[in-house]
């Protein structure tokens, strides 16, 4: 694999106390994952942390270093505790204004649904000076873009429109081969078998998912390469395995 | 609030490539939240980290000094992947053993049921020396907790299962009283006014969740403190500042 180019990673930062206490249930991390992962770029991480500009800042610090692209959620509002605008300016040190693209597009849609264009609302135009706009076809008020951070909407809805205008301008890595096999056996059963598998195929990353329907197990081995013939050389060893364990069962 | 105790905090790291890769919906973080939110435990942070050691010792060495308890999830089945009581051992400067009560119980829970117990399983009973076990009624194999750290299963019904094995060992603080109030305002229509409301009533905190059903706004404002009245204080102040908006809109 020393050929390929190594793949893109990301982080994920989720920024909301309603997270935290269990109130809101957080579905954007795992979007996140699930368009990120086909075209070869790895979510290394996810963060929630809360409402306080200290640990964003901490946060956004650590994450931009260690990944290609970091992805914030939520804290973008119109409301007082909606403070990631100025965390993240903090974070790059970079001075907070309101961008005027961003408040063109603003007067335009108050204006469009004759709702006054309130000083809550303005503040959803402060970025970082120079920060990309990221467009929001559900509600208007923008996400951005600044350096390797790409800043978006707690609201599912809003973030996955937002993912879908920032999908096209990331760099994807040659996709990841992934291969996919379910078992009734359970991993107690080949768990050892499953070790001695991925120590030879050191090209692929081997994982086993544990299902439990409340009586019993099965599960789902997954391989995942950046090399097809890796993937598919190893999806046999596997299949092979799990055979000789059926008929010695 | 200076004469209430602090309230214990927590943070939950969540252990595994397959929740980074999309491939399983996170689920135990929120059930977490729910569970410690009417205890009066705040959950301040949670963190995903794939299926490696470096990763799981830097988390878990973070999240401990800083908070009073730490719960993880997954990476305690019997694969060759699932490698969180060596780390946490490893975080925790302490050796892994075979404890001989998770023995003792796998032992029997497997012939019982007229399974081997094979070296796979044989590894769900490795932890650090000095921990305590905790009851799994699901599946047999048991968490176990090492100084503030809660090592417990990935799959949500048997971490579930230790969650109630584990809450009743907790110092509980005084409950958190929590108001709610639903609005059909849309932040941007109260964000200004509810502003004023939070900087009048430090002594509790104030949040706004939107809510957005594909065509418009509605919020709910959650006021959480440690004192019952000076939440309901503050429950009445939003609510009078509400009925004000109604009468000018």
């Amino acid at each position: 694999m020393s050929e390929q180019p190594s793949p893109s990673t990301a982080a994920m930062l989720v920024i909301g106390d309603e997270i935290l206490s269990g109130r809101t249930k957080e579905r954007n991390a795992g979007h996140l994952a699930e368009r990120l992962d086909p075209v070869g770029i790895a979510l290394r991480e996810i963060r929630v942390v809360p409402d306080e500009t200290a640990r964003i800042v901490e946060a956004v610090d650590y994450l931009r270093d260690r990944h290609t692209y970091v992805f914030t959620s939520g804290g973008i509002g119109p409301t007082h505790d909606d403070i990631t605008a100025e965390a993240i300016a903090k974070a790059l040190d970079r001075p907070l204004i309101e961008d005027p693209r961003a408040v063109a597009i603003l007067e335009k849609h108050y204006a469009e649904r004759q709702l006054p264009f309130t000083a809550a609302r303005r503040r959803m135009t402060r970025m970082p000076e120079g920060a990309t706009l990221i467009e929001n076809r559900v509600s208007g008020a923008p996400g951005f873009v600044i350096e390797n951070v790409h800043v978006m909407a707690g609201v599912p809805s809003i973030f996955e429109a937002m993912l879908d205008a920032v999908l096209p301008t990331l760099k994807l890595s040659r996709p990841l081969t992934i291969r996919t096999i379910a078992t009734d056996f359970g991993e107690g059963t080949f768990g050892e078998a499953l070790a001695r598998v991925a120590a030879d195929h050191p090209n692929v990353a081997i994982g086993s998912y544990p299902r439990h329907d409340g009586t019993r197990y099965s599960a789902e081995i997954v391989i995942r390469g950046l090399d097809s013939e890796d993937a598919d050389v190893a999806r046999i060893a596997v299949a092979s395995m799990l055979e000789n364990l059926a008929e010695t069962d």
